[in-house]
């Protein structure tokens, strides 16, 4: 499996750099972050060296994001929470350059609210509908 | 497939309710956020009715999230985006109770920085692993 030594979460997956590890399977490790927005907060990482999520390989998508749901799961339970954040960022925002889902507990009223950023509008419908008509260009 | 009709999930995906449908295939739907972070901010969502991730059959999570990263890939090209956001919601700060990730692209320096939320630390290692080990037993 693509391994980069100059990548800190290979390095974690090798077990060369220590991580608090929750979970592992032939697809994945996971760990806690260590900069957690809440305890508990924990990324998950395929065992393969991709940068991003479009980089995965299709056949990896099952399995890794198996690992996603399981874990969510997990995390929610372990830290009664009243629900769950699982984002990815890719390229931008995206502090190692290896792909990685977080996993974030959340509770009610935990000072988080709505959606975080400020959401726009468009404009009208045909500038919707072109927007939308570039996307399925590119499927 | 499940179905819920008080859900405007479910109305758009049965094409009652007017969306600007960007993707579908067996498994989703995807289109256009009304409240977009950023033009193109696109949402995926399963056909059938299921409130959050921790409740999408393990069947379906390949097949859904193909359709994720697919979109993804769309949404950053038409878009010729730098990178791009892919988060959802369960329950806390979830809009509409049917599962849906959203997928955003994202440019260098727009204005979104960082993970957006303050980050903590664990005061010291022993509290991080007894985090852990309260996952770990969850799993």
């Amino acid at each position: 499996m693509a391994r980069d030594s100059g990548c800190v979460f290979c390095r974690i997956i090798d077990g060369t750099e220590p991580a608090h590890r929750v979970h592992e399977d032939e697809a994945v490790v996971a760990f806690l972050d260590q900069r957690p927005l809440f305890p508990g907060h924990t990324l998950v990482v395929p065992r393969g060296h991709v940068e991003t999520l479009t980089d995965l390989p299709e056949e990896s998508v099952g399995p890794y994001f198996t690992a996603v749901r399981r874990v969510t799961g997990a995390v929610e339970r372990a830290m009664a929470a009243d629900g769950s954040f699982v984002a990815g960022n890719n390229r931008v925002s995206q502090s190692v350059p290896h792909l990685h889902m977080h996993v974030v507990p959340r509770r009610r009223k935990d000072g988080l609210r709505g959606f975080f950023w400020p959401r726009g509008r468009y404009a009208d419908e045909s500038e919707a509908e072109q927007i939308a008509e570039r996307i399925r260009a590119q499927l």
